[in-house]
């Protein structure tokens, strides 16, 4: 008897989600349907093989969506994170289990005691960031507590980022997931973190001056900017009572400097439209940002207003964008400055055919044992395949494609709505993305504590 | 037969409002009731007056509302401007006139078509900042076209201060209005404007950056920044066509660069609360904004952070509101950062008994005229009496008042919602304003256009 795995949205992260399945399928009596919008863009390879039906699939259809998931044993949805609320209720109503890499919303977590009576696992938060984050975390504090030790700082940091072969602009970056939310990173609320005791507060338009470098052997130096949530995992962790809490956001070293100039100038709200953006040149929307003057250029106005030195790098950052082009015109009616920013960027940061992306992952644990304070840095780094399996793809795809698997199997079989902070679900997770080429590598470094030394202001 | 006002609401602003209309109550024939919910603060001089009836009043209790608002010939609503559109839709109901001095509201502008057909007259935006504004502004506007002339350029700016006797501290400002307004100023969106024909948008954190200068005779300087709705007015004072439109708010010179120093450190937040709050002194406060340090002080932090020269006359601001002070603790529980430096600014802002208010509002009118571009400088300064009869009551509550008396009289009698931009309104209210020591003085000035060498940058 086959188990059947209902896949909801086959977009960008689902290669090597299928490419597991798929490969396993017949050792492991398995059939793989995937219901997709837009199916057509489903590799070939795929839409052949075997074990895997494919269906055109719009799940604000409920007949259609219910269907499907009545006849499914497990429900993996790939769905924008909005989307889930409905996919869950349903899979609780037929006795399915589920696995997002999504955030979990409150929606679902408000299904917690009906999931845990039927004996379900809704499985949140099983990507990259949330989800290998969590585990690579987990396991390390799990394991210093075991031997006695008191946490006393944890950090963590990730970043979506090209590859050092594909590393071809001065920004050091380039768009590997959606450009629109790394245009709207950090928007909608302070930064929140705790450093040595002390909370913090981070506005946004302060956000990319606040920055933390790292150092990862053989891959040179990165920094990090806060996120909005380090606080949310404190207890979730069992970290209430730590010193310095703090997660983020990588960037190659010098990006968020450069990206500040945006945020500065109001390029990246996206609250408002600017009327008659179409057919407006680049050098106008800059300067819709800018004093008036009946005499001084675009470029003096802009250095000033932003107090740019004459020998500032960052300002070849703006001209490698064709930022003052009098001739580049933008294409969008009603845009908002975030809509319009990320079309600029788009024309410079978008990855070619033969761009490889890679993903940076970093943790810090600071912790006490026998009396003493020790620290533990450990970090992870996957370079991108191809256009297709990026590494983005394979971070966020093979987590949900094993939990998947150990869920099908009662491998993982604690039931309720739950992200992925315990030993039963992320040592085998773990284990085999190690196995998969996904490895952290762990280092004994003297304890710092919160090193000042290393922020800049 | 006694006509008789309904005054909802008899708060801060309605002493010269009640003055006017209670000496004018035997002479006009009227009888006012005010509806307050605590009416215990209403003066006993008004509380005695022969012609006025004081009521307990929940405008919440629907039907004490409607008894009162059928009761009466003319309501006049000094609610909190959220809280009109009950009332408007009773008047409409029970077929009154209204005059508030808020901003319209959309729901309230939804009635028009029905308050014209009932031959009502809802006239909103009758105060000063909205009201003395319009009606000053339009009066000059429509001068200037009865002329011939095509309007190139309008700029307004108002502000509630101190009056020059009761200046005495570095910020040279006092709380002479709603404090949390003050320290929200400015919030919820991107300040939008036009300057020599080219749309210009400010977001929140550049704003006190991006000031003009003024002088006033006799007043000396004043500075101006922009307010998020200069281009709201456009259609409604015909001025679709200006190459400059500018709206703000006025402070002393320097006001804006050192609340800057609040905005950049997040401090004006309101959109999240500080975990224990009660009880931290104000220099922890400061501290949450500031990176971490083992070492350092939060005044060299603070400084380093904003970059504050040694000399910059914007410290010394600081240390006049005891801003550093590690004794001084706040005594709300989970504060947002705007109700904390609320709080901390009350300390030091806050009016005494003998100080005065002034009222400040600077227009420019530039125009072309039989091939000359000409311009038109008009302020209107207005000091207050006392604590009670003080200059924002002077100039919101007696436009309100006028208007009233005018509605009654059927002097204003144009059907509809609106706000005073026209003709019929402005003369009448303005010429009596001006009779009452709320007074215009224009001059006739050089034209200048939008002169960058006025914009500090």
């Amino acid at each position: 008897m086959l188990r059947k795995i209902l896949i909801i949205g086959a977009g960008k992260s689902t290669a090597y989600l299928l490419d597991y399945l798929l490969e396993k399928a017949v050792s492991q009596k398995l059939h793989i349907t995937i219901g997709d919008l837009n199916p057509d863009s489903i590799s070939k390879s795929v839409k052949e093989h075997p074990s895997c039906t494919i269906i055109q699939l719009d799940i604000f259809r409920e007949d259609d969506r219910k269907r499907v998931i009545e006849d499914s044993d497990i429900v993996v949805s790939m769905l924008p994170a909005r989307m889930h609320n409905n996919v869950a209720k349903d899979c609780l109503a037929f006795g399915k289990h589920l696995v997002t890499a999504s955030y979990i919303s409150p929606e679902i977590r408000a299904l917690h005691k009906k999931v845990k009576e039927k004996g379900l696992v809704f499985m949140n938060e099983m990507g990259l960031d949330p989800g290998i984050d969590h585990m690579s975390a987990m396991q390390v504090i799990d394991r210093i507590r075991q031997k006695g030790g008191k946490m006393l700082l944890f950090e963590s940091f990730t970043g979506g980022l090209v590859a050092p072969e594909s590393d071809t602009n001065l920004w050091n970056y380039k768009f590997t997931w959606n450009p629109r939310n790394v245009v709207l990173a950090g928007q909608g609320g302070a930064a929140k973190f705790i450093q040595e005791g002390t909370y913090k507060y981070i506005p946004y338009h302060k956000l990319f001056r606040r920055t933390e470098f790292f150092e990862i052997e053989g891959y040179g130096r990165f920094e990090g900017y806060a996120n909005r949530d380090s606080l949310d995992y404190r207890k979730a962790y069992g970290l209430e009572d730590v010193l310095t809490l703090y997660r983020g956001t990588m960037r190659r070293v010098g990006f968020s400097k450069a990206w500040n100039m945006f945020v500065q100038l109001g390029m990246t709200d996206d609250s408002y439209t600017i009327e008659n953006s179409k057919g407006m040149s680049y050098r106008e929307f800059v300067n819709l940002f800018l004093p008036y003057s009946p005499t001084d250029s675009v470029e003096l106005k802009l250095r000033h207003y932003l107090k740019i030195d004459q020998d500032d790098s960052i300002w070849g950052k703006l001209l490698e964008l064709d930022f003052f082009s009098a001739k580049k015109t933008i294409s969008q009616e009603n845009a908002t400055p975030a809509q319009v920013l990320q079309r600029i960027l788009e024309d410079s940061w978008t990855l070619t055919k033969d761009d490889k992306d890679m993903i940076v992952m970093y943790h810090k644990f600071g912790y006490e044992l026998s009396g003493k304070k020790r620290q533990i840095d450990a970090n992870m780094v996957v370079i991108g395949e191809n256009h297709s399996h990026t590494a983005m793809a394979k971070t966020v795809g093979l987590p949900v494609a094993i939990a998947t698997l150990l869920i099908l199997n009662k491998e993982i079989k604690t039931p309720g709505v739950q992200i992925p902070i315990n030993k039963e679900i992320y040592e085998p997770i773990l284990s085999e993305l190690s196995a998969l080429g996904v490895i952290f590598k762990e280092f004994e470094v003297p304890y710092l504590g919160y090193n000042p030394d290393s922020v800049a202001s």
